[in-house]
């Protein structure tokens, strides 16, 4: 067996979430998925590619092509080209994967090798550092402080350069933290990866999820080949179970990348790309995204008002992009005088959810530096919101 | 950039069925899919899950259970209990991968450690070594004969046992070469694999196509836990393009591949799942695939009979198992003059190719073993394989 996976724990959201699961009371504002669901162009062509199969295959019963199929590919360069204002060539700077952990995982193992080190900020999401270390690359953490808002700065990052270093991973915007890395700080973060020879790999699955500042793909930045962006469909169209993900770089590297996909993946599915190239063409589906965004941010921004008139609570604010806020709750243990063993977080979360039946994330989760945080989503609608927060007020 | 990945080619039956889908007239023998499409059940459940989404997001537009969706766990182990006699606890012995290949690399990692061997028959499948190298683990080929219809005997795996031996890697029914391993024969690499602490991965995503000799699993031989079956939809149903797998094991190995799983894929298609659990429910589909299977034999014994008739080919026999003929054409390449650099399958291959129209896959492409081989498929239909007969004889 691999001693390195053996040594993992499953990620503790995911055992919070199955409590929350277990026990149908729990208000659950662990996971990040939004409420609304798929637009209508989406199911409708996925019914047409699912109903009445003949006796023959149909050409989408068969694998699509291993990078993806060539109508999502170009669907996906036209919302680059709308969204981000540049010409991507989606013969040859595309990538359709399993989601975006799947383009992840596949950047990391194309510009890598392993011993080589990947810079990302503590905290960041949790899946990066397992799926780096199970890869036989090492996380290298920079730590980053709540006092300016998470921000990853260069200098920060060179003082943790080695000869190993190779990657910088940027997640904008950002799980937990909320941050959004404006245009101007992610091309220096750009211009110093190139002058290091490093990769910026740059998460973006929270794109259509910025509130007042505006979101810059690493795409539309870099100018010598070194971005990579990883994308999905699933916070966008509230499509998580469906499994679209996409990778954005130069030729060189989607060449490579594409040859370890087809090895370790043959291809995603393929009736499922056709529907996701419908619903990224489909321009009433834009509209409704807009307005799922404008709501998600009305009623977070309400909510984290409320949050923040609590005892122990005041520092909450309202994040600048994406569905979660990373709500330092150390007044608040010391308020309600709660028993830190672990981690303030962690004590904070177990309490939250055996004393008032709500499941929030421990920040430990995300790295030493999201100790005295938890992550709560605030994408599940105002109902949900509404009584969570009767439930902490409580 | 990756170096072990750069050195890597594509691999050469991905170039030649590329160009056989350039050139419209080519007869392609190179992709091993067979002709008919998924049962109806499959279709009409994924239509409903598909059709007139609402505002909110339903249970299948979010991720699924990350060792897959109870329910197709259930009738896996459902069509285990029919087909091989065995009881698998859904709970702890299944889990749902992106098609076998998915099943494949999340099996090795689990089980091996960076620089661990895996063992694996020369000829064999084309992305198991450039899967195994990528994750930092080594390949050991062990040669096979086409003299004894390519087995892989215990006395020849135990020559190329070393301190890092972890895995033997079995493919049966097999590509290329057709070969079945018995059940007798799949107990003693169990008895081997026991003895040395081996974990023995069987890829048998062409188990309903065995003719003559049972199939048998190793899920259903190994008594130690060592045994770990990898599986899909994909050539039982003709859903390749849907990409729905499995990997069976020991609760033992599955929870910690389930946990890797979710560090790289978090889920694969929720709607997907539960539509390739109606279609492994349906007694109609079981029925249909039992006639797809006899159709494909009676076709490829009496295209192989009529090949074997070929001045140069007198060896063709039908295998024991598959979709694909393992054509011996060294005494072809000979007869027909045909000038040989690299190896006599690729020469012929490309013969067949441009001389022909007739594409097949160099035996080259499955390890050092099968140079004097290409590779045909004959899943293709009768019609199909009639006009290919019809080429070679020109």
């Amino acid at each position: 067996m691999n001693g390195a996976l053996s040594a993992l724990a499953p990620h503790s959201s995911k055992r919070i979430s199955e409590y929350a699961q277990r026990h149908p009371g729990t208000i659950d504002l662990t996971v990040g998925l939004p409420s609304f669901g798929p637009p209508r162009s989406f199911g409708e062509r996925l019914a047409v590619l699912s109903g009445s199969p003949g006796e023959s295959a149909r050409p989408e019963d068969r694998y699509a092509h291993s990078r993806g199929a060539i109508e999502l590919r170009a669907a996906i360069a036209q919302v680059y080209r709308s969204e981000q204002g540049i010409d991507l060539d989606p013969d040859t700077q595309l990538l359709v994967t399993n989601g975006a952990a799947g383009a992840l995982w596949i950047a990391v193992l194309t510009v890598t090798e392993p011993g080589d080190e990947v810079l990302l900020a503590d905290p960041a999401y949790m899946i990066y550092p397992p799926m780096i270390e199970l890869l036989g690359r090492r996380v290298v953490r920079v730590p980053t402080s709540a006092a300016d808002g998470f921000a990853l700065h260069v200098p920060d990052l060179r003082k943790h350069l080695t000869e190993r270093s190779r990657v910088v991973l940027v997640n904008s915007p950002g799980n937990p933290t909320g941050r959004v890395t404006g245009g101007g700080e992610l091309a220096d973060l750009c211009t110093f990866a190139s002058e290091h020879g490093l990769y910026v790999i740059h998460d973006e699955v929270l794109d259509r999820f910025a509130y007042g500042i505006e979101h810059r793909s690493v795409a539309a930045l870099d100018h010598h080949g070194h971005g990579i962006a990883v994308n999905s469909l699933s916070k966008r169209f509230g499509v998580s179970g469906w499994r679209i993900g996409w990778m954005v770089g130069s030729p060189a590297v989607i060449a490579e990348a594409a040859k370890a996909h087809t090895f370790f993946m043959l291809a995603v599915s393929h009736a499922v790309q056709l529907a996701a190239a419908a619903a990224l063409r489909d321009p009433e589906a834009d509209g409704e995204l807009s307005v799922h965004a404008a709501e998600i941010q009305r009623h977070g921004e309400r909510f984290l008002a409320d949050v923040a008139q609590l005892p122990g609570l005041g520092g909450t604010a309202f994040p600048d992009g994406g569905f979660y806020a990373f709500v330092d709750v150390g007044e608040f243990a010391r308020l309600r005088g709660i028993h830190v063993e672990d981690s303030i977080g962690s004590a904070v979360a177990e309490y939250l959810l055996h004393e008032c039946g709500v499941a929030v994330v421990p920040g430990s989760a995300f790295g030493r530096a999201g100790e005295r945080f938890v992550r709560m989503s605030f994408a599940g609608g105002p109902g949900q919101l509404d009584r969570a927060l009767e439930r902490l007020a409580e």
